[in-house]
């Protein structure tokens, strides 16, 4: 079978041609005077994206290794958590830090919304001792973006430590770590930045490490030990790292970063994100289909996720979609696979026309299989969003 | 300025993952065993490709150098041609015959339609002393395909030399090199082969040969020199090149008929562009426009020639949808430059929904600057004709 | 500062141009079904270069991880391991064990020297309930080689499950898992085989299976969980991934694999590495240098220790050849950092006169500091074994 | 047969890892608005690494067409040149002025010498008619580098155009347009820059532009035409090309260019070629071989010409080191191929120690086939001047 001619998932999503050349650069010894200087330049350029002073660590492996990290260095048997859930992720993570021996206080709401702030105020008024509050700031399963920025004062004011899985928020919405009061956040590069998938980053704050280091729990003597990364790296000189780092993905993370940086800042790739979304939630709901998110204003900026219409499977979409037109989509991810379908618009798929191109694929395919889609009336509504935010952009 | 994001030109087209990764490889030695090999392999897949035993000669210069090496090749004071005329590089090369002494039946027909093989008969049959017939086969200035099935076994009935410039036609539509009676030919790599535009594919036969070294004016000394390369380098063990070549362009070009050959071979690399063309016809005279071409029979496979609307100028929509947008598009090209924009579906933008990111971004455009255009009735239909050319294709 | 010219160190090490083209290529979501395709054949692959139909689990995550992976699975408290210390590696893969809770039988020899399979039988016999048994195949920080081949077969007969760090002898010395009775190994892609360094080879026979199964202490629900990988992968159609792999090593990986296939397989890898090494000790020696091995018959093939002369120091030295031959060697690791140089010659750097740099560098680079170093006796010597070593490999 | 591990060679030489990337970078459309931008300021930054303010034109096509360009152009019937000749391209370049219809005033010295400036004021004095000097700057076939520095203006004092070929001296010896008097000259990308061999750099000075159009015989309307270049891109603002450039080897040559003003400027780049000379002579002569050169003064910076030892050719030696130790060196071009070989130090390859593997690689395998060799000697002697130069470049 060919590869595909268009990528647009929710991640590992297309990667852009600078970061490919980044990642088919030379490799180099880790040690390498070149290298050494690249990696500390490389936290220090995505501190500044996330409006940070704190300690960045920048673990080899997808983030999921960073978010169990951050879970095994916080719980101790008996550690009292607030789990905010509303999605995949955040229920998994509860089963963490059930596994881990965490007092876990859950507060769901349905897949399809977000997370009211008023609630944890609530919630942690009542306990009184809550020690940690997790959030999910951005759902890539189901294409919903909680408020972090008023969950983080809130979580702060009781007095627990908020941690947060910002890992598809990262450049596709705001993050301000600082200002937000999080004390630890775990980012992805292979989202929004639309780098390769193989690194956690990890922030990391006084009150946090503060936590870890009187955690006899936490992992020491270990791959995912963020105190073994604070000991041999962060309070020395930075000189020796904990296990060799995978060059290539850090000099593909590099230039992902770089190209934010370059092609007007952070901001500019959230608005470009911001756009590709609505964008892409108008050609849907112009083509009859239905958002899964209950309400726009939670929609995600990365991932915009439609409801599954009767009569087809989500994999039977996916597949048609991918052999008929060379265009890779995501359905849905654990307990929602068979529910929605997934049209991802990070990185360089949140340019141009990217997202007609996913909404269109996803239209005609699910015409060709019978279901009544008006896909000329999706293809205008997205072209029509684009032309107006871009002539918008243009001018601010 | 960013780069583009979609480069949906009438060539250079964007190169394909494969055929970038061939430009970037090593730059060896030519005179490199590996090199010597890959070079002369070369030259049997594109005879492979055209239909051919006679011989390629890959020369170095985009294809403007090849045909005026041709034309200077087979021209002495007094040769008469018929110079077949239904576009732009048609007329050119009729300049350079005169400037070089040749006696010039013209026979030209509107810009926007494609010659009658009858004519050719006829006018040959008139003059009886024709010594050569020069055609292009696909004008992509303004996207008219000529019949040089029908007209090269006329020349050759008549005696004449038939001199084809197939430089985008290659790989787009059908080009049976022996078949048609065709004794030289002048083919491109940067078009719908999608390769760099850095050689000159120019096949020979026994006939052409004859002719050439007959005249006293072909080009003896030169870079330009077919009788040069055929001494040094044909009629020898292959080992000698006349002048270095373009190491890179020739891996770039060995990639792209790598890629032609192992996914689905010619005919499926013509099917593709036709479907394509179909597809973005379909889409740009749903939208309300109007294409260049009098009658789709001879719209040529590679790119789309659609008359600009009044209230436009061709370089301001051009600039507007560059800008915008990210996707390039050309304009004419010489007297048709304001009179038409071109959507090139060429090598990997004739596949998937390339053809719906090129009609969308036009008709956006044009409405943006005022022009009426149904966006919506143009997608649906490009994304159309997309599936049931797919569909067939699956079950062919 | 700019990159370095020739990257020989102990690894990372330089990767060819065909891993780097890989590794830059398409960023593939992982269920494209490309993808997926892509990652089944290589474990089927490197199955094969390692001679075993045990199964073969790809983590993401340099080989620590699944070094980590494997202690921790096959450990419970007061499992019974016999550990053999020949360096560092196997002294930290101690330590480990110990923080587990085992109880670890620990048999050292000198780091200049490699372990005796008579001392391992007398050892297993003298315990008789030893459950496990540790060796690191090559030493990367020392370059010793041990004899895997006899142990394995010993520690079986006794009873105990073998298991093997093969890191860096993948590629570069044989591995035979089936036939040398070893029931779990780790092999590293970013050694011999010159791959990126993001990926932990893992193979899993029947009894290292039903010993982790049997194992409550064995990380589940966890991305160092090997079991999981069983349950979501293995032993189902291998569709489900535990967590993202990271689309562009495995891309590397596969490329490294492949090219090893296509450049006369396994075993003309493994003599390339002899020879680089060959070469490699005989230039050490010639230049008057000493090095590390105390028998050359247990150096290892992919790097070259060697002792650091009197009155210069390793750090000194190697930023010295750094700067100013824009070569990057390495020191040594951990407890030698201070002791000894290593040469590597891994993947494309045992190619060609890749040793002879290697040697030069060192050498003239220790000149320059004032050691008496013969620097053309030891460039003579490398040419020399290395076009005697050519010879035969070209009549073999 | 495997892909070479080492290509020094007197050119096409290997390209930088930057000069790769850009190769495989997108292929952009050459009236995009970011190439035109990229091909405009390709020329301003080439004219400051010659030290001209006079007129850049980047041709199509390797620097034999760009010389054929100047050839035709400069001259009609008549038209006096003295052509001073020190080797192959000169010698050529006089046999195109004689089939140009020129009166040719040749001087010629043994191509192991360089021109005497005395002879050249001596002999325009004894003429006093004539019109244009002709001399190659470096002569790549036999590494023989002629002073233009002196040479050029003495032509201008006598009346005469100078013409120069610099092919490949830019990038590895001074050459200062202006200064020297310089009115034409030839330069490629494909030597000391280490770009790809597909264009032809042609800088025109305002009397060359006079004298080109006072020529009838100029090529007009041509592929080749430099008029045509001026009228349609020089003379206008820059945006109509006379034909499609290279676009990939456009982008190939910016990046080689970028390089070399990145890293020290174009004064460093001459510095490493220098130096890579003097080593690389400094060992072919410790080996017992001789230099072609006569004296050392003249030999080139870009490559080194060896004699070829009695008992052994120069293919059989050549084809033997490509073989056995993945090396591919040149032999002498044209009349000189059986009687020398050279040594290329080019681009990359005049980094580091890439001289000493070309010295050693030739040394080892003469020594194989017979040759009394002293490979050690030769090592020594190249690594001790490339300690000493680096020493010297590093303080300076």
């Amino acid at each position: 079978m060919r590869g595909p001619d268009f990528t647009l998932t929710a991640g590992p999503t297309m990667a852009s041609d600078r970061v490919r050349a980044a990642l088919g650069g030379p490799v180099l010894f880790d040690y390498d005077p070149v290298f050494l200087e690249r990696f500390r330049s490389l936290e220090a350029k995505i501190a500044d994206l996330l409006h940070t002073e704190q300690d960045v660590v920048l673990m080899q492996g997808e983030a999921v290794l960073g978010l169990e990290a951050v879970a095994r260095a916080l719980t101790a048997p008996g550690t009292k958590w607030l789990n905010l859930v509303s999605g995949v992720y955040a229920m998994w993570f509860g089963d963490w830090l059930r596994s881990f021996g965490a007092e876990v206080v859950t507060h769901e709401v349905g897949f399809d919304e977000a997370i009211d702030p008023a609630d944890v105020d609530r919630i942690l008024a009542e306990h009184g001792d809550i020690e940690r509050v997790a959030l999910v700031h951005s759902e890539t399963p189901s294409g919903i973006e909680n408020p972090l920025r008023e969950i983080g004062p809130i979580a702060h004011r009781h007095g627990a430590l908020m941690v947060a899985d910002v890992v598809s928020a990262f450049g596709g919405c705001e993050v301000r770590v600082d200002d937000w009061k999080v004390d630890l956040c775990v980012a992805g590069p292979q989202k929004c930045l639309a780098g390769p998938p193989g690194m956690s980053i990890v922030v990391v704050g006084p009150r946090a490490w503060k936590a870890m280091e009187a955690n006899p729990s936490a992992p020491r003597g270990s791959f995912m030990s963020l105190l073994d990364w604070k000991a041999r790296w962060v309070d020395t000189d930075k000189s020796a790292f904990l296990y060799t780092p995978s060059v290539s993905d850090v000099n593909g993370v590099d230039a992902a970063v770089d190209e934010v940086i370059e092609t007007g800042g952070i901001e500019a790739s959230i608005a470009r994100h911001e756009l590709a979304g609505r964008a892409t939630r108008a050609g849907v709901k112009a083509m009859g289909l239905e958002l899964w998110a209950r309400d726009e204003r939670y929609a995600a900026n990365c991932v915009t996720a439609v409801r599954c219409p009767e009569g087809v499977g989500t994999a039977q979409v996916l597949a048609h979609v991918r052999e008929r037109y060379g265009v890779m989509l995501s359905k849905g991810y654990g307990p929602l696979a068979e529910k929605l379908f997934r049209l991802g618009h990070m990185g360089p798929a949140a340019r141009s026309f990217y997202p007609l191109v996913a909404v269109t694929a996803l239209g005609r395919g699910l015409a060709d299989l019978g279901v009544k889609v008006d896909v000329g009336a999706g293809a205008e509504a997205v072209a029509q969003v684009i032309s107006e935010g871009a002539a918008e952009a243009a001018t601010a």
